[in-house]
Formats: C-alpha cells, sequence, structure tokens
C-alpha cells in the first residue's frame, strides 16, 4: 500500500476516534447535567460501548500496519509537517493503547469504578482505613501498566506520558525543587505580613441567579462563544469540548461565597476558548487536539488568574459588579475587593488555595505517588507521610484524612500522574502571560477597556492553532522564546503579591 | 452452529443495536433541548456515525446466518415462545436493511434532508411550488424503496410495514371509510348544536413557571417516573425512551394557551409511561421495544384524552388548577371549564385538532398519499386535490396551502405511512379504555381520586409487558377481547359529545 493511501486511512479513522470519543462526551456531559438518577446503569453501559468500539478501532491490527509503513516513508521526514505530527501521537496512541493487555484494562476499570465509590465514602466519614486495599490495588494496577507501557529512567514516566508527553520526573523535580523553597518562604512572609485583606466581603449574600448573569457577561467578554456553548450547573464543575461548534461548561454557585462560581467560570471559560480556538478542519486528528493537559490547564489558570485576579481586569468589571450586587459591595473599595480577592492563606484544600500554596499541594502529591508508585511509600503509611510533609509545607497540622490524603477524587480513579500537569499549568500560564504581554504592552489598557480580543488573538497564534502539532515543551519554547521555566511564575507573585501584602 | 448459539449472538447483536440507538437518542434529545445553534454540523455527523454503525452491524451477513440457522430449528417452534417473537422482528428488521440498496438509502438522506429544509421554508411562505419537485422526488424514492422491501397488493403496505407491521391498505380503508362517514356526520351536528362552549376562558394569562409546575404535578401524578426521566421544553414536543432508567420529554408553553403545554405533557407521559414500563430485562430486543407506532400512540392518547379529558379527571384536578390560576379560572365553572376543553371546531391545522375532527384530517392524508404513491395523483395536482376533499370532510375552504398540503412535516422526510398510526392511535386507544373499563369498573372513582395506578396497572398487563411479543393487532386481541374495530371509539364520540353538545 503506497504511503499517502495509508496516511488517508490512518486520518480516516483517527477522525472516526473523534466522532466516537464526541458522542462520549455528549453522553458524559448529560451524565453530570441532566441526567435522571435512575439513568446511570443504562449510561454506564453506553459508555462502556463507545469506549470499547473505540478501543478496537484504535487496536485494530491494521492501523499498526498503516503506521508502519506511513513512518518508513518520505512523509514524516519533515519534522515540521503535518504529516510527522499526526504520525507521531497516532502512534503514541497506538502503543498505549496495543501494549496494555485488554485483561488489565478490564480490571483497572473494575478496581477504579469501585474504589471511587469506596473513596466518597471514606472521604465523608474520614474512614482511611476502608479506602486503603482499593488504593493499594490501583497502584500496583498502574504499575503494571507501566512496565506494559514500558519507560526510561522511572515507572512514573510512563504514567506521566499519559497527560504530559514528553516531560519527565527528573524535569518535575527540578521544578518543584525550586517552587517548594520559594514558595513556602512566600508563605512565611505572607502569613507573617501586617496588611491583611477584609476575606469577609466575599462571603456576603450573593444571590444566584445574578451570579449566573454576571459570570455568563464575564464569560462572553472574555471571548466564549455561546452561540457555540453552553454553561450549565453541575456539582462537579468542567468544561467538555465535544467539537467544532459545541463546546459545554459548567459551574456551581454557593449563594455565600462570591469567588466559586466566577473564578469556576472564568477558569472554564480559559479551558472552552482553548477547544473553541482549536483548527475545526483537523477536528478528530493529532492536530485539531489540545496538546496536553498541562497547556489545558494554562488555558484555564491563565484566564482565572493572570486575567481574573488582575488589577486591570477589575478596573473594567468592579462598577459592574457593584451595581449588580449593590447590598453586597455598596460599600467595598475596588482595592480592598482586589486584595480579598487575592487573599494568601495556607489551608488544607488544594481545590480553595490561593495561587501561592496551590503548586504546594501539587509538590506534596506529587512526591506522595512518586514514592507510592516505587514502594518507598506503602499506602498503609501514606496518612503519616501526608500530614509530615503538609506541616513542614505549610506549617498547619492536618486534622484528618478527609482534609488531608482523601480529600482528591484522582488516586482513586487512577490518575497518578494527573496532579503534576495542575503545576505545569500555573507555570505555563505565567510564562505565556508574561511572553503576550511582552509582545502586546498595552494588554492591560486592553483589560480595563474590558477588551480581551488582542491577547485571544494572541494565545491563537501563539497555542490554539497548533493543536498537538508540537509536545508542551516545545510548544512553550516556541510561543514565549523560552523552555518552560519557574522563573515567570515567582516574578509573577513578587510583582503581585510583594506591594499587595507589603513584603518583598 | 447450533441453534442456541445462533440465537444468543443474535441477542447479543441486537442488544450492541439498542446500545447504539440509545446513543442517538441521547444526542437526538440534547439536539431538540440544549444544543448551542454552531452545533448542528458536528451533530450531524455524530449520529450519521451511529446511524452507519448500526446499518452494518445489523445488515452483516452473519446476521442472515445466525437468521436462518434459528428459524430452522426448533426454537421458534412455538409461535408463542420469546425466542418466536424476537427472531420475527429481527428478520423483519434484517430484511428491510439488506433488501434496500445502499444507495438508495444514501440518496432518500441527501433528499429528505434537503426536502426538510425547502418544506420548512416552503410552509413559511406559502410557497409549495418551491417544494413540489422535492415531493416529485421523495415519493420516486419512496415507490422505489417499496419495490425493493416487496409487498402483496399494494405497494403503500411496504412503507406502512415500517411504522405498523401486519396493517395493510385494505384493512386501513375499511377502517377509514366508517371513520369518514361517522365522523363527517357528528361535525355537522356539532357546528349546528345549540348548545356551544366558551373557549376564550382557555386563552387568558396562563403564567409559564406555573403552568410547568401544575403539568409536571399531573405527569407525576398519573405515573410518570421523575426519577426515570426529565420533562424539557422545546420547539416540537416529543418523547424519547433512551432505555430503562432514562425515558425524557418535552413540551412548549403558550402563556396565553392552556391546552397546549398542560395536554402536550399528557400526551407525552401517555408515551413515556409505555417506554418506562417495558420490560427492563429485555432492553434493546424486540421483546423489550414498542409494538408499533399505532400502539405507541394509543398510550398517549388514552392519557391525553381518555382520561385527561374525561369530566372524573377533572373532578379531581379543577379545584387544583383554579387554585394554581386564580386571575385567569376564579370565575370559572367546572363544568364549563370540562366543555371548553372539549370543544369540537372543524379547523385546518391537524395539530391542533378536536377528538371528533382529528380523524378526518388524517383520512385526508391517508388517501392523498395513497394516491400520490400510485400515481392517480401527480404532486402537481395536489393542492386542488388537498383543497377539494378538505372542503368535502370538514366543510371549509382551506385558504392556502401553508394551512393545507403544507402543514405536516411528515412527507418532507418519507414518512408516507405514518399518518394511518396517528388514527391507529385514536382507536386502540378508546378500545383499550373500553375494555380496562369494563375489567376495572372503579376506573372513573379512581380518577376522581387523583388515582391513575389501577389503569396503568391494567395496561403494564394488557400492553407494556408484551413488548413486541404480538403485532398490533393481536395485541388489541388479547387485550380487549376483539379485534380493531371503529366502533368503541365511535360510541366514546357518542357518549361524550352527545350530552355535551347536546345532540345525539
Amino acid at each position: 500500500m503506497p504511503a499517502e493511501t495509508a496516511y488517508t486511512e490512518l486520518i480516516r479513522r483517527s477522525k472516526e476516534l473523534g466522532l466516537i470519543h464526541s458522542c462520549s462526551a455528549v453522553l458524559g456531559w448529560d451524565h453530570q447535567t441532566y441526567m435522571p438518577p435512575q439513568g446511570g446503569t443504562l449510561r454506564g453501559e453506553q459508555l462502556a460501548f463507545l469506549a470499547s468500539l473505540a478501543h478496537q478501532k484504535l487496536t485494530d491490527p491494521q492501523v499498526g500496519e498503516w503506521l508502519a509503513t506511513v513512518e518508513a516513508s518520505d512523509l514524516v521526514q519533515d519534522a515540521e509537517s503535518d504529516a510527522a505530527a499526526n504520525i507521531r501521537e497516532l502512534r503514541r496512541a497506538y502503543n498505549r493503547a496495543t501494549k496494555i493487555p485488554p485483561a488489565l484494562v478490564e480490571e483497572l476499570a473494575r478496581v477504579t469504578t469501585e474504589a471511587q465509590q469506596v473513596w466518597e465514602h471514606a472521604k465523608k466519614t474520614n474512614d482511611y482505613p476502608s479506602f486503603q486495599p482499593l488504593l493499594q490495588r490501583v497502584i500496583e494496577l498502574k504499575r503494571e501498566e507501566a512496565d506494559a507501557v514500558g519507560y526510561q529512567e522511572h515507572r512514573y514516566n510512563a504514567l506521566l506520558e499519559e497527560y504530559e508527553p514528553g516531560t519527565t520526573v527528573a524535569e518535575l523535580q527540578a521544578l518543584f525543587a525550586t517552587l517548594t523553597r520559594e514558595l513556602a518562604a512566600w508563605v512565611q512572609k505572607i502569613v507573617a505580613a501586617p496588611r491583611q485583606p477584609h476575606t469577609g466581603i466575599l462571603t456576603r449574600e450573593f444571590p444566584i441567579d445574578r451570579q449566573k448573569v454576571f459570570a455568563e457577561s464575564a464569560a462572553a467578554a472574555l471571548g466564549f462563544n455561546f452561540a457555540a456553548g453552553r454553561l450549565d450547573t453541575t456539582a462537579h464543575p468542567f468544561c467538555s469540548g465535544f467539537g467544532p461548534g459545541d463546546c459545554r461548561i459548567t459551574t456551581r454557585y454557593n449563594p455565600r461565597f462570591f469567588n466559586e462560581a466566577f473564578f469556576g467560570v472564568l477558569h472554564e471559560t480559559g479551558h472552552a476558548m482553548y477547544e473553541q480556538g482549536l483548527p475545526t478542519e483537523q477536528f478528530g486528528t493529532p492536530l485539531g487536539a489540545a496538546c496536553s493537559f498541562g497547556i489545558h490547564e494554562s488555558q484555564s489558570r491563565l484566564w482565572e488568574n493572570q486575567v481574573g485576579r488582575s488589577r486591570a481586569f477589575w478596573e473594567h468589571f468592579f462598577p459592574r459588579l457593584q451595581q449588580t450586587f449593590p447590598m453586597a459591595l455598596a460599600d467595598v473599595s475596588q482595592s480592598d475587593f482586589y486584595f480579598a480577592i487575592n487573599a494568601v492563606q495556607p489551608s488544607f484544600i488544594r481545590v480553595e488555595a490561593d495561587e501561592v500554596t496551590y503548586n504546594l499541594h501539587i509538590a506534596l502529591r506529587f512526591e506522595l505517588e512518586l514514592a507510592l508508585l516505587s514502594g518507598d511509600l506503602s499506602t498503609g503509611d501514606l496518612p503519616g507521610a501526608w500530614k509530615e510533609r503538609f506541616q513542614a509545607l505549610f506549617g498547619l497540622i492536618v486534622p484528618d484524612d478527609a482534609r488531608g490524603c482523601l480529600q482528591d477524587i484522582h488516586w482513586s480513579f487512577g490518575g497518578i500522574g494527573y496532579f503534576p500537569t495542575y503545576t505545569l499549568g500555573n507555570l505555563y500560564a505565567a510564562q505565556l502571560m508574561a511572553a503576550a504581554k511582552r509582545d502586546c504592552p498595552s494588554l492591560d489598557d486592553d483589560f480595563r477597556r474590558g477588551e480581551f480580543g488582542p491577547l485571544r488573538q494572541w494565545l491563537k497564534t501563539a497555542i490554539y492553532r497548533h493543536g498537538q502539532r508540537y509536545q508542551a515543551g516545545e510548544l512553550c519554547r516556541r510561543a514565549t522564546g523560552f523552555p518552560l521555566s519557574p522563573q515567570p511564575f515567582l516574578a509573577y507573585l513578587t510583582e503581585k503579591f510583594g506591594p499587595l501584602y507589603g513584603v518583598c
């Protein structure tokens, strides 16, 4: 078979897989938003059917033959070509899917389904011992998965590859070493700072219907295209890009806490604009898909924090916010509000963490899951290790496992290797924003006028349009001129929190 | 291969097809309810992919071999057995799917997609000539379809078989001959009757939020299980049973017309309770699927009209309705309300028709589509033929084609043979209700107390639990003791409308 034909067949198959995944995405969205309580069993069967169909179509031996034919041809000689990028990513997906034995896939599905149920109950009842045997089993299976996939240096690299291809334990360890040292110092300084924000203004009454209108108007102003997407309500907010023309985001409203829905919507809007900005004509192929979990998270964090927690952003939005919530905010100044939404406060829960402490939560998890996977840490010793390291990093004593090692769902679904992508997202976001401001010096002025088109345009050029043409590190280098570094993020913290708290 | 193995494989394949269809149903529901405007292209591709997958899996030559193996075995000797019913219906589906050439399927899809778009515009602009060439093409293709499927006596029988297997043109002609004669006489009597209802009370202000609450409470009282379903809003109301545990209904609210949403919800609730009552364990096989379009419609009509427009029903609900809409109904008596919701008024639009005139609308369409298919009527002559027959049946002059032969979507999507199932539904509904009342003499008393469980239980036993075990005619005979007849329906009209209008 000529290489051109093999490539055409591969692209056709890839697009078919894209359609199957997009069907699953619709079913998954409905599951979280509108599905009635008794619909769960059928939905599980539907999703399992589609997952199995996709797995069959990906692991089809013909796919392996097509890949080999194209890889041996001229088509991929130019590493910059469309074909080279598509083949690189299809090969990666094919290898993962074919190397993991079906029995292991099934066992992982079975165990993680049970583990999630047990975890949910264990978290509610602060009962780590009930979860431990399942976590133990998940880790054993993830070791088997890593061994099946193959890796260099560290088993964890095989798992990391699922979320952040091209990134290694060694790189992450270097990043986290710097971050941990610098952030722990920041926490100490800020906790001791004489100036502290009045965060009570954020826990006044914020009627939900008004929050909804305000959040939607902000999402639209940033650039979320509501003709090609929706905002709905769920218990656990998410963004799901079905494909061209349809991207759904969700949030949850707390009538007595402003931050939860609003910054959640900005976060999901960042994810969504990336999905909405991917090249439509490449849908279903790697060139039409988001680069990595870390880059995806960089987009949500950039709009949530770099933009949405900036002074310039609120110069535009605060007068509108005051009009929307006169009861809560009539007596609040813009600078007090700005300080409050940027409050830094060491706390036990990752998802509630501020910009300074957030990455310390991730550093802790990365360190522990690495030790769990290698066997240096046993699941029996996890709660103790968590408490010990938490105290060292945050200076706080963890009161119970529910607010400790049981707080996150990730390990129960087998998402070992997932957490670091949150920190990568924060670092990429800061580095991208610094580069965008370098390239477009008027961005802050734009924000003050409620104008976000120039930043979006910069991101489209730097990130969105490339899909998976480059791996994350290379994409960052091309977009910013430099490989990923913690320095832009640390410089951002210094510039922002130094003056706010009167520390340096 | 042993027949048992072949049968097991067939059932497995059938269940797989059931899952694919249920995925399509979720996507279709979302399309009508929440999909953003730009999501249409992707949704079309997703649905086309699933339809093509289902077609492949159904027309797989193995299915033909399995069928032949089972059909030649003892498994189907007992015509009453599960296997006999499943094989009968799988054979029918397989034959239809394999006999129609793929090129014809594609051409039908292409032409009907275009025809629906053109029809929508033609209806808006009252422009039949723009639609005529497409209708012409649809009819030609439906002739080809009928010829490919094969038939006895009349081509139309091949199309009918898609909606109402086992029913024939000859039977329908006999039914409609009686109905047309009797109903036309009823119309004349009622139009001339001295007593007439005050229908203006139904077009007062009915706030939408209150309509929603009231309709939901009525649907729940009838027996719609909201833990296994939802009610949403759409432009074109429908019921979609995804499968066990999940059935969605929709309606549309008119703030100045009570009937539209309320009776629409009762109608869809009737469809939905059938879906919710099908045997869960048979999901995906013929024994777990609704019997026919006519029987499905009988369930909606039974709850909408036989129950929802009965005096006993409103003895329970009217006081609650008055409380819900005090502004609109404080000065209205229960008997005036009851008369108003049972107003008979010849009109041009089928979907707005009352119980007496509705089947005349269907008689007209059946007669004309039969003539179109046979070639006795040309598409060019359709508007004239419509007007002529309409005047003969209703005594009204059709003012334009938008209120004439352009009003329904059915012909544009190729649904020739669909209309008669509406009348079959009305007739089955009356015959079933008469039998239910014979078997449970206290039903009217139950309704007066807002108690609908006994009727639901009767329907579960008579209809729901059988799935497609029997064809519609046989199901009716077993449920009621008699073959389908127009007499129960005509007796119902006499008993209800005679006293109401003071005619006989």
